[in-house]
């Protein structure tokens, strides 16, 4: 914390970071990006999501893996023996945050709990990212993204719209509980500022997810007497981007003085005056009719004259964009979300900076994501092992950075 | 912070809430959940979403402000006064954290910026949720959710998979936005706690979600020579619950083990010395072959059935639920995150409760949802008003509580 500008909000915090794949990962990418100090522990064969976030040119360098773990630092400990736990014991001591979202069981048998941990780190914030809530009867059953995008209600909410449940495609449960689960970790760090005690922190995916998804759709079953759930205005079937004439441009022209403008913009000022539009209340009623009307309007010009058009009449509009054509948007460039880095194995690449602003921090110019236990040494020693303590783990309990 | 166990991690800390619909209050739900003291200043007509959320038993009590904005207190005040901006600095000068997301040019002209409060509140963390980031140049561009959602490659992901772009049934970049934004608010009161200082925060939609959908799908993009975006593994048009006699079921088996003993469940055996199926690696290359197999041996029997066999099999997978059997679900029950409420007006209904487990503070026992301007009173009473001044704001710069 001396000398220069902090790298962000959380610089000077040491995550131990016990997690893989994408739940954890997208929790401590976020902790990381504040300038936490986060110790990925990875089994020696390394986090799954190295292989199967796609190909890259090390075999183990995924691009997925690449961007959920920025700015953290790798050592693969077997926990499978003493020499290892131990590892993991004297990290955790040192340690103001344990994430990890092994399964309660495994954890329990490797002695990772937070009445084991904490005799000897009070301080310590121990985050259990879970499938489901202990309290409940489905605590120990399995939890993946799919499993739980099929029970909290993303399929059920795509499958009103499209006539039988899909999945989004995303990682989207997983990824959505890793935000949350960082803001529950933050918060402890913050109460233990006033309290000087650490604490253990329970982030059910199921839970976390139903309540994303209940907070929007639990709609009139909220009351007495009960009516359906669901809103309908985001579950309209023709919630779209709108066909132009040679792509797509979404529209929310949602007051009057939107719509009578759009009614304008498209050559239609008559239609100000149709009942079956001429209130917000009128277009919600008839909001099928209002799709298609603004659907076959737009299909005359291209969306950079719509866009032009609606921008003069103040009518909310954006292009649609393709994932590739969203990576070639100069705002992204611009705002420093997109950058070209070099990887130190990987070589040249396109990564992704924080989109958060602290105006207290300096921008997060991160390290890359690690080779896998890369940074094996330095963390022991950090940790307080010797050099000939540190050449007995490696190659044993500790694998050996990469040459 | 004295007495009993605190309501939650943020126990003590005032959230000055300047926010509307979804993306704001998203972010202060999470903050009120966690204990904080959330002042919600509406404009005298209220948040939108009072009356765009849904049918209530009163007007401007719709299921989805009710849900978004439990624990918060409502104040309803006049802006375009010269008396309403003097209550709102007032507020603000003892408040932890100013959070809007109104847009940057009627933030100016209301005098609601970091440079103007902070010479009386050095200690304010001020956080604009913005839909632009103001680095790039589409900073003053309109930003709704669908717009976002156009923009960011949701709608473009959707598309991959359905052949056309389409909108997430959810106010899903909003609702996600304001997640993330509880997160910085918090980090940032976290660096407040070691520097004594306040600082301005910028969240902006469009780069928090094109982080969101580029950590996923940027893919062999992020390399050179640059190859296709997109996962193919969850952008596969068959990644859906799979159907049964009587329902749908979400099967995750991944690793060999879970594979094989799946090609048991279904009494197919001999498919674990199939070549297409052998091997994460084969399935993953013949991965229609596989899900159609999959939806073909599935049919025969009921939900229930395929769970129980898969449960004692340890193959990860559970039953796909509807929005309506969510509600059902006893588990939900059970973990507090469902929960008969009355509330004073709209009368008996369910409530959701914080996902998060805490276990240095109690349960969220938070008030239901505000009628607006309920607590004008208490508010400016809390602010050092005396009696004679309330009543001369109430009625004139601030809407008096409703009878």
């Amino acid at each position: 914390m001396q000398g220069a500008a902090p790298r962000g909000p959380l610089s000077g915090f040491r995550i131990l970071d016990l997690t893989a794949v994408v739940v954890g990962p997208s929790c401590t990418l976020t902790l990381a990006e504040q300038g936490a100090e986060v110790i990925k522990l990875e089994p020696p064969e390394g986090d799954l999501l190295r292989k199967l976030g796609g190909p890259a040119p090390s075999p183990d360098m995924s691009p997925k893996f690449i961007h959920f773990n920025r700015g953290k630092r790798s050592i693969a400990v077997d926990l499978k023996t003493e020499a290892g736990r131990a590892v993991l014991a004297r990290l955790a001591e040192r340690a103001d945050v344990l994430v990890t979202n092994m399964r309660g069981g495994a954890l329990a048998r490797l002695g990772i709990t937070w009445d084991a941990l904490r005799p000897r780190n009070p301080r310590l914030v121990f985050c259990v990212i879970a499938g489901f809530g202990s309290a409940g009867r489905h605590h120990d059953s399995p939890a993946y993204d799919t499993i739980i995008q099929g029970m909290s209600g993303f399929a059920a909410a795509l499958g009103r719209v499209l006539g039988e449940p899909r999945f989004a495609p995303f990682v989207l449960c997983d990824h959505i509980t890793g935000i949350i689960a960082s803001q529950a970790i933050t918060a402890a760090l913050l109460m233990r500022e006033r309290t000087g005690e650490g604490q253990a922190i329970e982030v059910p995916m199921y839970e976390s997810m139903a309540h994303f998804v209940l907070a929007e759709h639990m709609f009139r079953r909220t009351f007495d007497p009960a009516g359906p759930t669901g809103d309908p205005r985001v579950m309209n079937p023709d919630a779209r981007p709108i066909p132009t004439a040679d792509g797509y441009i979404a529209v929310s022209a949602n007051t009057d003085a939107q719509a009578f403008a759009f009614f304008e913009a498209i050559g239609r000022p008559e239609l100000k005056d149709d009942p079956r539009f001429s209130s917000v209340g009128a277009r919600f009623r008839n909001v099928e009719a209002y799709f298609t009307l603004r659907a076959e309007a737009l299909r005359s010009r291209s969306t950079a004259e719509w866009a032009a058009e609606f921008r003069r009449r103040e009518i909310p509009a954006m292009p649609f964009q393709s994932i590739e054509a969203m990576l070639e948007d100069p705002h992204l460039w611009e705002s420093g979300l997109l950058r070209r880095e070099v990887h130190p194995t990987e070589g040249p690449m396109t990564g992704l900076g924080r989109p958060v602003r602290f105006s207290a921090a300096g921008p997060d110019e991160l390290p890359l994501a690690p080779r896998l236990s890369a940074h094996a040494r330095e963390v022991l020693a950090e940790a307080g092992y010797g050099e000939a303590e540190i050449a007995a783990l490696l190659g044993r309990a500790v694998l050996p950075p990469p040459a």
